[in-house]
């Protein structure tokens, strides 16, 4: 089991997961996965007839039916084979003044997000991007019930310059026992700005951007796609429900489908304007035990990794980026297509 | 000039610097340098005989005399050519309310390290780090009088993978005039131990790594240099001054050589533990003009790029590390060499 440790300083933590180290793109040097791949790897662990190379699956949406961890499934959710958290065991809090550390509990999980090797959610139809949202649903709903954990992030990792090993596409969940830091700062935030303003700070985000408008990429009856006014990465990309709601709410594909069209444009899009850029996509939700509901916004935030953070970056927390979001908007809005 | 961004909802400054799109590494997909380097390379900005392909120096270190801008130094600091913020002009916040913006003022220089085209702080010897120190601190003397600035951010960046385009050895200073988010941050979590414990934080963290002992990497009669509880890259590597005090007071060689010695022990032991690894290094400094004296205390942070922070990281704030501190420290003590 691994080890969550907290720095004293600064109050941030950290997972030590040692047994991680196994995993191919760990330590630097490795080449980028090509760029052209086939529609079956018969290597990959999450091509469909491998199923027996993955931990057995926790979910799937299976159209035609068939048993678990066999073919014909078109989406499935399975533990991580290198998960950095393990589902077993209590939480405890070890602080032997001075160092403390919480026992490495939480769940790590991948969802395989279609059986096509080379495909992406940028290219996959709505339909599946609903399955996706659907089947992640599932688990969310699944991993709320567990009262040892305290938060769940939703997260991807395109290309190798964001720290994906797998070409095969996936959404990765991790669940934690403590509350991130961004997080927690985050919220911070959104409080105060309520408590002066009486008004939550992403909803006045929307209505500032759709007046001010150059910076909107899409807007759909319940989304508002746009590349926030301090972008740190050159087209970084929000995605923000217009209804004020602190957590997503997960559902049906009815529910969830206008999530799956807003997604899937704003990827198609970035991947059609710039190339396929590697990027990371992380779900902002609320921690599952906190009553932030009136004053933050669940969202989407959406960063291609087409820059390096260096040392001004990680040090100071001020970023430089080189593209205006002004610009990255009304380059990307060409790109456009609603299915 | 550039603008500086605030976002709403976290704070969050964002220097929005266009200019900076002609650098060639601003957007990915470029080559890393080739490992082996001549030591003069006739189109190297930073190289002796080119000077002139720099703005003019603000300082220098010439042994042997000589004219401004004239081969024969031994250190050279000159404006960086793609700065990312404007010494010119007045800071100027700007809130047509709701899009918080500063006008881009601030400096950014580069202190070239050594006329050697392939040399590097972890082969040059302790005199030559000195050196570097001292007309690092020079600049800091002069930059600390304009009371436009804020922060001055002392960073490295060294290899691809950590953002560094140039070889040449160099290490780069930003000085701002907004506060940076992380060190705002880092001070009021200092300042609440401070309140509890009657005790800096950084202090407390030197005496229990001492009386732990497995993660020091080397301590000198100055200086604890050691892998921190909770890093949060493989090898991370602190330089805490065991004298309290909030700032890196600059000075001539005999008051900043303990620092050089520590340093250049750091970086080289990490040299050649993990040939010459990318790597950025950060001064961590009060502000300019901030009474933190008593509760902040100033240090070096050393963080090798030897994994990928992605979504997960990017979102949470929350690290994986696949290497404990402990493991580290017991590889590296191995190879500190004290000169």
């Amino acid at each position: 089991m691994s080890e969550i440790r907290q720095d004293q300083a600064t109050k941030r933590w950290v997972i030590m997961a040692t047994e991680r180290a196994r995993r191919p793109h760990d330590l630097a040097g490795q080449q980028p996965a090509a760029e052209k791949q086939p529609e079956h790897s018969p290597k990959c662990p999450f091509c469909p007839g491998n199923e027996s190379m993955t931990p057995p699956e926790l979910a799937a949406y299976r159209d035609g039916g068939g048993p678990a961890d066999s073919p014909g499934w078109q989406v499935r959710v399975v533990p991580n084979r290198f998960a950095a958290l393990s589902p077993e065991g209590e939480v405890a809090i070890r602080e032997p003044y001075w160092f403390t550390n919480v026992t490495g509990v939480g769940v790590h999980e991948v969802v395989i997000e279609s059986p096509v090797h080379n495909a992406s959610p940028a290219t996959l139809d709505a339909e599946q991007v609903t399955r996706v949202l659907v089947a992640a649903g599932e688990r969310f709903n699944c991993l709320q019930q567990d009262r040892r954990l305290n938060y769940i992030a939703l997260f991807r990792n395109s290309g190798f310059a964001a720290g994906s090993s797998l070409t095969h596409p996936h959404t990765q969940i991790i669940a934690t026992p403590i509350t991130p830091t961004n997080i927690r700062f985050e919220i911070e935030e959104a409080r105060r700005h309520y408590d002066d303003r009486m008004h939550c700070v992403y909803c006045e985000t929307i209505e500032k951007e759709r007046e001010a408008g150059v910076r909107v990429m899409l807007e759909t009856d319940e989304f508002l796609v746009f590349e926030p006014f301090a972008s740190r990465w050159p087209f970084e990309t929000w995605i923000v429900p217009k209804q004020h709601s602190s957590v997503l709410i997960p559902g049906g594909p009815d529910q969830v489908r206008p999530l799956a069209v807003a997604l899937r444009a704003a990827l198609s899009a970035l991947y059609r304007a710039l190339g396929d850029p590697a990027y990371n996509l992380v779900l902002h939700e609320a921690p599952l035990r906190d009553s932030c509901e009136d004053y933050w916004h669940w969202h989407i935030e959406i960063l291609p990794r087409l820059s390096t953070a260096a040392g001004f970056e990680l040090g100071t927390g001020i970023w430089i980026n080189s593209v205006l979001p002004e610009d990255a908007a009304a380059y990307l809005r060409d790109f456009v297509q609603l299915q």
